[in-house]
């Protein structure tokens, strides 16, 4: 199980009383209780582990570990797998995935893709895109930009969800429970992946949630779904 | 409490019988128990209140009621607050929130803002973006693009979640317990509001929320919170 996050922002080796709005947080919200292991961090790229020596009505009592400096990377990584699409918007979903703390984009060609393949001077224009919004998003790491495979020989690093419109499990459902330590999210083109590409990733393990009844164009959809899985916990 | 969308694919009114994977993932998966009402839907448009009827190992019966058309709309009435961005920054923010369900988009000006005022005809602009985008993902409304106020007199639909980048809270924990029907997401400029601007707003009732230790660029952030609410669930 993941500890709990906790803010501490005076931040040093040792002994730390919260009182106020901080223990309020712990002991009310997270209903943290002696002996429970949690993860302090301060807000500003300093982190500890440390564990809770008391809880009262008035203060919460940690006792931290030694800080250190922290990445920036999100604790699960997540794959971005999408299909080749035209123009400009596999250089968005590049951007904003990265952004939003994706480690890896595998692109893949598919029945209904909207273009056959990738130039190498796309390819590598992505991986500039990469570069630029991991320094301008302040990670450590730019994400990788796989060259194309097909959507038959996508690698599923860890888990896998496949954005499919007639999948009964929703997001919330398939990842309910410990989280993976890897995840990869598929989604396909505008004319969505082909019944028989859906059963083969399903082989494979993927399974299909679905994105609800509301269409979300080709180049949303990877961005969305990075967020709804990276963002509700903002580690 | 929100009932459980079960996903029903021959769709008419009086008993119906699932089986197989539908029947395990009411038992298994949603946990449903005899008397438990639920929301049915058959992934097409339609759908009608369910009662459970009776579970067992092969099977589960549900009595269903007059189906009707559904719109696509989603149960939480959600607002996104954006601050004045500069370029063509703010129309997609407009095109992304419409795709992925949002009723209503505040605009306003606040400190630090890109820009002081918007122009009546890009406030022409958004109100076509979000039509033209209502369309394509077939929802039956267009959202509302209100004329920009100051961010100290932006109304606050329901509840209202507002991102600061020190915040303690996670969105889920700010979202844990009931939904509420309706709810304002605030995201301010590439600086960030300003603390006196932030606390105004909490003074309002606005709850902050942490976004992660990854920069969000100021057209990202509102679509990622509108994704990270209505996507887990996808009704």
């Amino acid at each position: 199980m993941r500890r709990p996050r906790v803010l501490v922002r005076a931040f040093a080796a040792g002994r730390a009383t919260l009182r106020g709005g901080e223990a309020h947080h712990l002991r009310d919200v997270l209903r943290l209780r002696p002996g429970t292991e949690v993860e302090a961090f301060d807000g500003r790229g300093s982190e500890a582990r440390a564990r809770v020596v008391s809880v009262s009505k008035d203060a919460v009592v940690l006792q931290i570990d030694r800080p250190e400096a922290r990445g920036v990377e999100p604790p699960i990584a997540l794959t971005l797998a999408v299909s080749l699409l035209k123009g400009d918007k596999l250089a968005e979903v590049v951007r904003k995935g990265t952004e939003l703390g994706v480690v890896r984009f595998r692109l893949f060609g598919c029945r209904r893709a909207d273009v056959p393949t990738l130039s190498p001077a796309k390819l590598q224009r992505f991986r500039r895109v990469a570069e630029e919004a991991a320094k301008q998003s302040r990670r450590s790491l730019a994400p990788d930009v796989v060259e194309p495979t097909d959507v038959g020989e996508i690698p599923l690093d860890g888990a896998a969800l496949l954005a499919a419109p007639q999948a009964r499990t929703s997001v919330r459902e398939a990842l309910a429970g410990p989280s993976p330590d890897a995840l990869t999210l598929i989604t396909g083109p505008e004319g969505g992946l082909e019944p028989s590409e859906i059963e083969a990733l399903q082989a494979r393990g993927a399974v299909p949630v679905r994105l609800g009844p509301r269409i979300l164009r080709a180049e949303t959809a990877p961005v969305a779904l990075a967020a709804a899985v990276l963002l509700p916990d903002a580690l």
